[in-house]
């Protein structure tokens, strides 16, 4: 096990009981602070460790690093500069928060400058996402969706267990916890009507998923193997793949969805990394259908984390509405990233490949609240008493994800969107 | 009519008769002479004008531009300038180039820097694509595909005709002319195969596009207007949208194409501006179905661009095997915008969308191998009396585009693509 994830590491900075940003965690973001340009930070209990200035202030002299890497509006170029550079990173970072180091505990005027309540802070979209690519990887939600739109075919597409099927997403409307999404116009052709009718979406919804971060691309023409495809790979992130059903379901035969996804989706603000997030490999499903040889992959690939959805009313009022976890993913992310590129796709740093609808076994494991209420069939009661078949104008998705092993715990904190009226 | 496209206009630099690059195009591309780093230039003739030394040299003064964005290696520095920037920069070169103007003329040291055999320089990718999205928008092709696909049921879908079908493409593996093409592998299920096979595609393909650039962006939550749509759009360029069929069938269900496509995309060089264009707007199909308000639209939307695809075989025999029109597009481009944008998508400056496969009402005249051999079923034969039922390694794809009224010229150069074997 790396030093880095040790349950016996203890910071000197204050972590709250239940805090997902412990030593252990160190995940990236980009913060913006009073007038101050936006910079990377590291979450750090209910602070975030200013990696510009400690850069500044010589704290990472034996990095070797060029200033712009932190003072900088996306984590792209920290990205870039490789595995060797995270790891050496992360590794300063973390002595510098242990509880025997007292370079930076120890200098107050430093101190007060280099961690920033958290509450104070303006979190930015962490990275310039050049290409997204969306994963249906979860067999649970796929046969949910099979079984509700093919009621007399299979439910599962014959394709799906021989391919992690995924399709390409739109970049530049994926934006950061926090923003306002609003509620998107559109065609739709509802049952019985002759003619498509257009105005704004009546079946939003949101699609629960954890994001994976490109930390290292390939040239056009070769591929990735599921051996190495770890060492392509930054880090994780939640990400809300807003969905108008009905818009969706008009217009994505045959090329796929588009409009009725590519009006917004949220990601959290911090980067959780790989090295994190290895205590918590698992085993995924097994998969029972023999699979080409570039999709085998040998170890653990799966990750634990846990995964909750809140659907907060205007008045305030917050309800959980389901409970999943990444490792009930039928495809992992080496298998995803190993068909991604098996064509000769090149991947870029930054790049954001999302999983898919995560759902679980159980009817209160569904990622989406089409499967939550079954197309509206069965409506949610929230804890105020009032009903939800799909999301109205008002609502807060709240999204969380960590993981738990005994008394260590992990988080990416929360993804956020309320729901505005369309224009 | 815009001066800058008069037939009037003549140059006094050398242009060969029939050649794409008079004095009424202009089209800006990124290229690389020599040791010098890549820049913009202009294609002129059988040259190219170096705009990034006539900047050095004050010759565009007037347009009170910084030096970076001619000295860039894509054109979207200029392009995020905006409409106004185009119009000056277009009416200063034009008369830069006229047969009196002796400005550069006469200076025979600027006049052989600025001017730069075509033969000479290397042609880069012209764009820094951020977002790409392919249409869907020939019915005539729309209408081949279903043919052969659903025998059984109608050839258009039900949306076909109410909305410009469109997906997300993949951005990073869009390469510029001359980029060879390697032929992907991938997961193929045969007909009448019991599993997936894995190996180098054997139905590859080209698809004949036309592709616009965005010149100006949206605010995310917006839409763009069919009649604001071309203050929006910088200018165009032939695409051919490579596909690999029999990875496309296995794959395409149900969320559209995926590694059939994202392997390799390739542009011409030349944007051709939408100024220049303008003499060649017409009418589209009649449009025989109702669509909604915000598809409607007034005035002249299509273009009358003539399309032609060579196959040159590895011996370098080449045989003109189709002839389109981007006339024939039922859905145009303003309408294409305003759809992409109506449920609040944010586009890009640079931001690519291609038309779809562009095919026409006769056999002779439709865009892929796929409809030109029908599935196979009827072989090309090439001058060398050899047969193609899809693409072969060694053979290169050649399309030309260029809009033609009485002696009037322009064009867009050719976008080639050979095919080399699968790693």
């Amino acid at each position: 096990m790396n030093k880095t994830t040790s349950p016996d590491l203890k910071s000197w900075v204050n972590i709250p009981g239940g805090s997902d940003f412990t030593i252990q965690n160190l995940p990236y973001g980009i913060f913006k602070y009073g007038t101050k340009k936006p910079r990377v930070g590291i979450a750090i209990g209910e602070h975030v460790l200013d990696m510009s200035f400690l850069y500044k202030k010589g704290y990472l002299d034996n990095l070797f690093l060029n200033e712009n890497v932190f003072k900088s509006v996306s984590l792209n170029r920290f990205i870039l500069l490789g595995k060797a550079y995270w790891n050496l990173t992360r590794n300063r970072i973390s002595e510098l928060l242990q509880e025997d180091n007292t370079e930076l505990r120890n200098n107050k005027e430093d101190l007060k400058a280099a961690l920033i309540p958290m509450v104070e802070v303006e979190m930015l979209m962490p990275v310039q996402v050049p290409n997204y690519t969306d994963f249906y990887s979860s067999m649970e939600h796929a046969t949910n969706v099979g079984k509700m739109f093919r009621p007399n075919g299979d439910a599962l597409l014959p394709n799906w267990k021989h391919l992690p099927v995924g399709y390409h997403g739109r970049a530049s409307s994926i934006v950061v916890s926090g923003t306002p999404v609003q509620r998107p116009k559109g065609q739709t052709m509802p049952e019985g009507a002759e003619k498509p009718l257009f105005g704004p979406s009546k079946l939003l919804d949101f699609e629960l998923e954890m994001g994976f971060i490109i930390g290292r691309g390939n040239e056009m023409g070769t591929s990735i193997t599921t051996a190495d495809a770890e060492n392509h790979i930054f880090g994780m992130l939640i990400f809300n793949d807003w969905s108008a059903r009905d818009i969706q379901s008009w217009e994505y035969v045959p090329l796929g969805p588009f409009l009725s996804k590519n009006f917004a989706s949220s990601v959290s603000p911090w980067v959780v990394t790989m090295d994190a997030l290895e205590p918590y490999k698992c085993d995924g499903p097994v998969q029972d259908t023999p699979i080409l040889p570039y999709l085998k992959f040998d170890g653990e690939k799966n990750y634990d984390i846990h995964l909750e959805v809140y659907l907060k009313t205007e008045k305030g009022d917050s309800t959980l509405i389901t409970e999943s976890n990444s490792k009930f993913l039928y495809w992992n992310i080496a298998q995803q990233l190993a068909h991604h590129t098996v064509a000769g796709c090149n991947m870029q740093v930054g790049d954001l490949c999302a999983s898919g609808t995560i759902s679980g076994p159980t009817p209160n494991s569904y990622g989406s609240m089409l499967e939550l209420t079954w197309r509206g069939a069965k409506p949610i009661v929230l804890n105020d008493g009032s009903e939800r078949k799909f999301l109205q104008d008002g609502d807060t998705v709240i999204m969380k994800a960590f993981c738990k092993k005994g008394d260590q715990r992990i988080g990416f904190g929360e993804v956020t969107g309320k729901i505005v009226p369309a224009f």
